[in-house]
Parts: C-alpha cells; structure tokens; sequence
C-alpha cells in the first residue's frame, strides 16, 4: 500500500536490531484518517470472505481493527493481556506468548462469549515480526472452533521469520508494507 | 445520547459493586458503528474548542479516541501504561495513577514529542468513575504546558466522585450516558 510505504519513509526511524519505530502516526501517537485508509484497505482485501469477526490484541492493533471493523460492518473483539498465570477460568480462551520487545511471556485471554465456531475470523495487527502475537490470537480462533479468514498486518518485518511461517502454513497473510531490510536507519521495501 | 444509553440498558449488565459491564460492545468485543456515532458526538460538543490533539490511555479508550481524531481530523494519544516504578526517564512525561477495578497502582507515560505547549487536548476515555485515569491524563497535559480543552467519556457513573471532583476543578466534562444509580440489576440514567 503505497500511501503507508511512503509514510513510514517520511516519519518512520530504523533502529538498531531491525526496529521500525512508527510511534508518531501508527502506535502512540495515531493518524486517524491513515488508519482510516489503512482499514479500508483490508476490507477491500478480505471483502469475499464473509468475515463476521475481526479479532486484534491490545493495544496497538485496536485502532486499525475498530476502522477494519467499521468498513466491514462487524465487531471487534481484542484479546486483553494478562499476566502469564495459567488462570485456567473457563470463561475465557486463553494462551501464552512471548514478547521479544518485552522480553516477557504474556497470556492473551478472550471471553468465549465473543468468538464461538459459527465465527469467520479476520486476524488484525499493526507488525507482524516474530509472529508470536499473531500465533497466540491464532491458538485462541482454534480453540474457539472458529474459522480463520486470513491475517492483516500493517507491517510486516520480511527479515524475521513470522510472516514466511504463517504462509507455509497455508494460511493467508496481507501485509501492507512489507519491510525487506530496516538497517542503518535505511528501509527498504518489496 | 440516547442511542448509548438505550445499547447499555439493552445489552449491558449492573453487577455487584456497581460494576456497569458493557464488554459487548464496548471495551472487549466492540460495536465499531456505535462506536463512531460516539466520535461523532464528541466531535459535535467540542467542535468550537480548536482542539489539537486527543489524548486517552489504553487499551479500552482506545477506539473512542480514534473514531473522535478521525472526526476533529486531529491526531490522537494513548498514554502507555508500565508497572510503576519511578522511571525517571526524561523522554516521558509520567504519572502514577491507582486502578480501583484492579487494586494495582501502574505509571501513565506519553512521550514528550506527542504533546507540547501549543497543544489544545482533548481527554477521551470509556468509563469515568473515581476519576483517577482522567486525573492522571491531566497531570500528564499540565505536565506538558497544554491547554486542556476537556474531558469527553462515553459513561459517567454519578454514584462515583470523580465527574463531581473534575466539574469543581472547573473542568469541562461531557459524559454521553451519566449513570445516577447501579443496583440489583438496575441502571438509571439521568
């Protein structure tokens, strides 16, 4: 998507160890109507799917899901994150990631009153990287019995392996811009 | 608003303690079409303060805040929650705020770059209760020189002081749904 490839170029920064900082317009600071574009777009991109759900994780992805959401006219659902105790409450679906920002293991947790097997699930994040999020929210659409539609991502980080082992597989994967190389403070993408 | 009271009296629930749960539609799974009628009225109450910026804290004020930045057409801010522990680091402005839902104090931290002097801010949040996160916003606009224009929440409960405290500060406050009582099941709305 051209409009967010050239904005990541003009506010985007590369830091040291492939970080694509984008906090001035995507994940503390936030342009609505980039945003906005941005979730057209997917909705665009997963129209024919009869999505009835779009699912993301607190708290970066909530605001490019609401607008995924808002165009495809169906809820949002974000997982919450919790500390990582085996809470083992059945109300909800529950799961442990890793964080490699963080450096922490953290449970993503999902009443099961808002996702059951009638559900076609539209996964939403803003970077796909390791694919550690993504394969939490993942776990949680399949403990569910839901269907999984495809996963959109804003980012994604070509150079670390989350986005090559979601498409082997087999699932679909839309990223926006995808990153190729982010050094030197110079990104380049495909 | 009548169309936000009439969705919590049909699909929320009054638990023990006067706990007003709307996380059907609005801080877990999310309407994104209500949800953007609230920006819409947010947007229409403050439309003659030139405001600058939104400001709200994650993860649940989240989506107000964007659908209310896409109308004003200005950028929007969420304060990032960390465990607290003093950080001192001079890139953030920072504030120690208390969770009464979850008994824990965490720190508010929003990078200096995001909001300035010449800043008009608008403090959007879900819930407004005891008034400690809407508190902690302001500290954090005070903190940055900033004009705060006010404080927009989607539910007031009245039975709770913090809209009382902030409208003695002599701070502008506008709730779309003021809940004056929250018992036994029952929501009475004023």
């Amino acid at each position: 998507m051209q409009l967010l490839k050239e904005r990541i170029l003009k506010d985007g920064t590369c830091l040291a160890g492939g970080i694509i900082r984008v906090d001035s317009f995507l994940n503390h600071q936030m342009d609505p109507a980039l945003i906005h574009e941005l979730g057209k777009e997917f909705a665009r991109r997963f129209a024919n799917e009869s999505v009835t759900k779009v699912l993301t994780v607190e708290a970066s992805g909530i605001a490019i899901a609401i607008m995924t959401g808002l165009e495809l006219n169906v809820p949002v659902v974000f997982a919450k994150k919790a500390v990582s105790s085996n809470l083992g409450d059945d109300r909800f679906y529950s799961t442990t990631v890793h964080s490699f920002t963080k450096g922490v293991d953290c449970d993503l947790v999902v009443s099961k009153k808002y996702i059951n097997e009638n559900d076609k699930v539209l996964i939403i994040d803003d970077f796909l990287a390791m694919g550690e999020a993504a394969s939490g929210l993942i776990r949680l659409v399949n403990q569910a019995g839901a269907t999984l539609v495809g996963i959109g991502v804003a980012i994604e980080k070509a150079f670390q392996p989350g986005g090559s082992r979601l498409r082997e597989r087999g699932l679909r994967v839309e990223s926006l811009a995808i990153a190729e190389l982010c050094e030197d403070g110079n990104i380049i993408f495909n």
